[in-house]
């Protein structure tokens, strides 16, 4: 490895498109983002990581982009603990080696998600002050992109768990969609009325009106309000918010294909999506989930990103560049110092 | 009371669009389905509602259109106990009562939730068999409407409770989309390797393999699949189902006003818009929830309706069609031998 400490760790192996979609990735990240990505270290079967590499033009430029030889990876089906035991050689358990060992300053994974969460804690340690990492996902609602935390990094949220992801994620908000703002936080639930949806939440729900000031606590909110601009951060738990995030983001896909498909029933309708043609390459713009393609694992001491398992190119691409991002800013320093304030009040 | 036992009670007051819009659904009911909607027993304060009748030109004919007076409401924000304590004269718990004297053979209300499923639980009483009721909600997707359940009546679900909600929402689907199909059932988590998504679910998951037979059970399924016509029924607790029934329908809405705003942004879009109404007609009548505007709280002896708080008329017409509808049939001694089959297996 001759790697500086300032390269970002790609665990390329296990995610659904396999190794190719990830490749075409990084050479996607390497055309678009050409001044924010910088050297790569990839995790993997060395032969097939060659093969493919050689197979795709990238333009590298002054890059240094090295191999690490992993024999094992880890498949979607798999379970934590026993990935963990029995897959000591897999990509993404030496893909958070290296960053445990400081020789990367990242690392992007779009593997198995509860073998990432539990490797992760396992290896690089929760941040002093939290005991759970969360997953954050920006959702590109028109007009108010928001943060949703947890998105399935720990299904039984507790009270405490709830405060922390609130704080982080108000700060992966200003990192990723817009540093000027002091992000409104909601905490999900069923009914605005205190007292509904549960022991924690209604816990968590007073701790964050004491704490209002470290974060722009804006109160509970429901389902109807997350697509209504009233708030920047959304906070639930990791069933619910996985659930979420998976439902959101195939609704918006299944009616973007359903307007498609109603555009070309005939020639006068087909005539019609010409002429408005910029509406709907607006809506791709405004909708999608690609320029958000990776979902940080907050709370660690470490950058990791999850890719989604099934992510195209593109949005690998967004997610290796958030990658980068997050891996130069001194996240973890400005989120201690909160977390340690935080825990002094409540 | 003159009522013949045939009507249907319509709880007047609580909802977030007052007496008016409750009143005015009514009128459209009566308009839409004529042969549909039989005799009503209108709940709730008898100056109010006589002034909003005499506003609206009701197509009565035939029917028997009755006003019971109720000198209080239960407003959104009220707790079901104290409702239940100091509000025995408000429209909800005399609609309910008329309900349980057999007055009436079905009862819709647009009014708070929480009362609705406690007043209905103690005064109506579960189903032999069952021990809590579950609010059910069509979902329109393109190509495939599907039941989610439960909605929000029981947000902490135990295991016994998913399986009778499988059993519940197999019913309604028949009743409510598609008489004809037997239903697939899924059961929602994160993750579909079993083990995922808690004891709960995973215990819900072996007895349902158990009773395949008396439903059609697909297994579990993950967010994503809801729009991927992967199943007909969508069993999930009460808390995960409130949060999806109101985000599903803020996204479908906020969507629609998107391409709306994008295709009035100039002339040649608006032309194209004009040519492609026919898509966008199709579009309304395809994924707009009005005509699913009730949610039955099943397992309950009776049929109760909840209509959302903020119903639009149309929304109350097509709730009251249905109320009319689900206290024709004999759905509770079907339910009821098909629970206690069930009952038998697990």
């Amino acid at each position: 490895m001759k790697s500086t400490g300032q390269a970002v760790a790609v665990d390329v192996m296990g995610g659904d498109g396999g190794i190719s979609s990830v490749i075409k990735g990084i050479a996607r990240a390497l055309k678009l983002f050409p001044d924010e990505i910088g050297d790569l270290v990839l995790v993997g079967d060395e032969g097939e990581i060659s093969k493919h590499v050689n197979g795709i033009k990238f333009r590298s430029n002054a890059r240094n982009i090295e191999i690490c030889h992993a024999s094992q990876s880890i498949d979607m089906t798999e379970k934590p603990m026993s990935a963990l035991r029995n897959k000591k050689d897999s990509s993404m358990l030496k893909a958070i080696g290296l960053l445990k060992d400081g020789i990367v300053s990242g690392l992007l994974s779009c593997g198995n998600t509860g073998c990432l969460v539990a490797g992760g804690t396992l290896r690089l340690r929760t941040m002093p002050g939290i005991d759970r990492p969360a997953l954050a996902s920006v959702i590109p609602a028109p007009g108010n992109h928001f943060v949703l935390i947890d998105v399935g990094a720990n299904p039984s949220t507790s009270t405490i768990n709830f405060v922390h992801n609130a704080a982080m994620g108000s700060l992966y908000y200003q990192t990723a969609v817009d540093s000027s703002k002091k992000p409104r936080v909601g905490l999900l639930t069923i009914g605005t009325e205190e007292g509904k949806g549960g022991e924690a939440i209604g816990e968590a729900h007073e701790m964050l009106k004491k704490i209002n000031g470290e974060i722009n606590y804006f109160g509970l909110i429901e389902g109807f309000q997350l697509f209504n601009d009233a708030v920047d951060v959304v906070v639930c738990d990791g069933f619910v918010g996985n659930i979420l995030l998976k439902t959101i983001e195939s609704l918006a896909g299944t009616i973007n294909n359903y307007v498609k498909a109603e555009m070309k029933k005939n020639p006068l309708r087909m005539l019609g999506a010409i002429l408005a043609n910029g509406a709907f390459r607006a809506m791709k713009r405004d909708l999608t989930a690609d320029r958000y393609g990776g979902a940080p694992l907050l709370g660690l001491n470490g950058t990791v990103v999850k890719s989604h398992g099934s992510s195209s190119p593109e949005a690998v691409a967004h997610a290796l560049r958030l990658t980068f991002g997050l891996s130069k800013i001194a996240n973890e320093r400005i989120l201690g110092s909160a977390i340690e304030r935080i825990n002094a009040l409540i």
